[in-house]
C-alpha cells in the first residue's frame, strides 16, 4: 500500500520548501528520467548479474525517488495514482489475455510487440 | 493512495501469464527507464510549453506504466514501497531543511547540489 | 568530423585497461542510455530556458561520454559510424520529405508521428 | 571515421525543412534520451543474453538515431565532435591510469566510482 498519509507528507514536503513553482510537468518528466537512470546505473556492467543480491540499499533509494516523481506528477496533473493504475490494469486485461500470454518468452516478446503495434494504429 | 488491493491486482496480472520468469531486477529497471522515457517522450519538441494540457490521456497512460514497475520492482526485491517513500522524506528533511530551501531557484539548484555532493562523499 | 584516429584512440583507451570484457552490446547500451540522461540532467529544472549558456562545461564533457559510447557500440557490433548515419538520412529523406515537412510545428509533430506509425506497421 | 561531408548532409536534411526552430538544446538532449533508450529497448526482457545477435538491424537503426543528435546538439552548441571526443580522452587518461585499470572487474568499478566522486568534489 501507499498511504494518504505518505503521499501528503511528499506534497507537504515540497509546500514547505516552495517548490511547486519549479514542478512543471515537463520538468518533472524530465527528473522521472534521470531518477530512473540512476536506479538503472545500480545495475551498471553486472553482466548477466541480474539480481539484486548486494544492491538493496540503493535500489531502495532510487526507487523511492522515482515513487517520488510518480507523485508529484500525478498531483500537478490532477491524476490519482490508484485510478490510473486500475485503469491501465483493465486494459492490459484486454490487451494481454491470460490464456494466451502464459508461457514462453517468445510468446511474451511476440505479445508486447502485437499490443505496442495496435497502440500505434 | 495505491491500495493493497491494486497492487495486488498488478501482481496476479504477471502471475496469472507467468512473467515472473523474466521480470529479474535488471530487466526491471531497463523498462522503467524505457517507460519513463515514455512519459518524457509526450513533452517532445514542446519547447517552452511545460504543461499538461491536451496531454493528459498519455500521460496518464505512461505514468501507470512507471508506476507498474515501480509495484514490480518492489515486488521482486522485497522493499514496501509506503515504507521506502517514508524513509526517503525522512532522509530528504535532514538533507534539505524547510527553513533554508524556501526561496529561489538559485538556492533550490544549489541546495540539490549540496545534497547530491554530499551524497558522493 | 570524427578522425578515424580518434575513434583508434577511443578503443585503445579501451583495450590498455582490458574493459573490453565488460563491454557486452547490452552493458553498453545501459551505459549510453545513462550518460545520455547525465546530459539531459544538464537541463534539470531549467524550466523555459531551452539554451545551452552557461552550460557549455558540462554539455562538452556529457555529450563526449554519449559519443564514446557511440564508438565503443559500433566496435562490438561490427558496425560503421559513418555507413550507418548515411543509410538513416536516406530513408528519413524518404520519410520526410522535404516538401511536405516544411513549416509549422504542427507539421513536424505530425510527420513524425506518421513515419512512426508506418514504422510500427 | 565520420566525415565532414556526412555531418553536412546532417545539418542539411535538417535546414532543408526548417526543422533547426525546434533543435534547442534542451529539446535535443530530451531526444537523444528517448534515442538511447530506443537503443536499450532492443535488449529488454533479453535477461542473460548480452550480445548483439538476432538485433543488429534495429542497433543500427536506434545507434544511428543517437548518433544524429550528438550531430544536431553539436552544431547548436558550436562544439566540435573529434575536440571534445580528444578533450575527454585525455582526461580519462588521467582518471583512470592503465597500469591501475587493467584487470578484475572489482577494480573497474572502484575506479569508475573514484572518478566519479572526484568529479563531484
Amino acid at each position: 500500500m501507499l498511504r494518504d498519509e505518505t503521499i501528503r507528507r511528499v506534497l507537504r514536503f515540497r509546500d514547505d520548501r516552495d517548490w511547486l513553482q519549479y514542478h512543471t510537468p515537463k520538468d518533472l518528466a524530465i527528473s522521472m528520467c534521470l531518477e530512473a537512470a540512476e536506479l538503472l546505473e545500480v545495475f551498471q556492467w553486472s553482466g548477466t548479474d541480474l539480481q539484486c543480491e548486494g544492491k538493496l540499499d540503493k535500489i531502495r533509494e532510487e526507487l523511492a525517488d522515482v515513487l517520488s516523481y510518480c507523485i508529484l506528477m500525478a498531483d500537478v496533473c490532477g491524476l490519482d495514482l490508484d485510478e490510473i493504475m486500475n485503469a491501465k490494469v483493465d486494459r492490459n486485461e484486454m490487451k494481454y489475455p491470460a490464456e494466451l500470454a502464459r508461457g514462453s518468452a517468445a510468446k511474451y516478446t511476440e505479445l508486447k510487440e502485437a499490443a505496442r503495434a495496435a497502440e500505434a494504429e
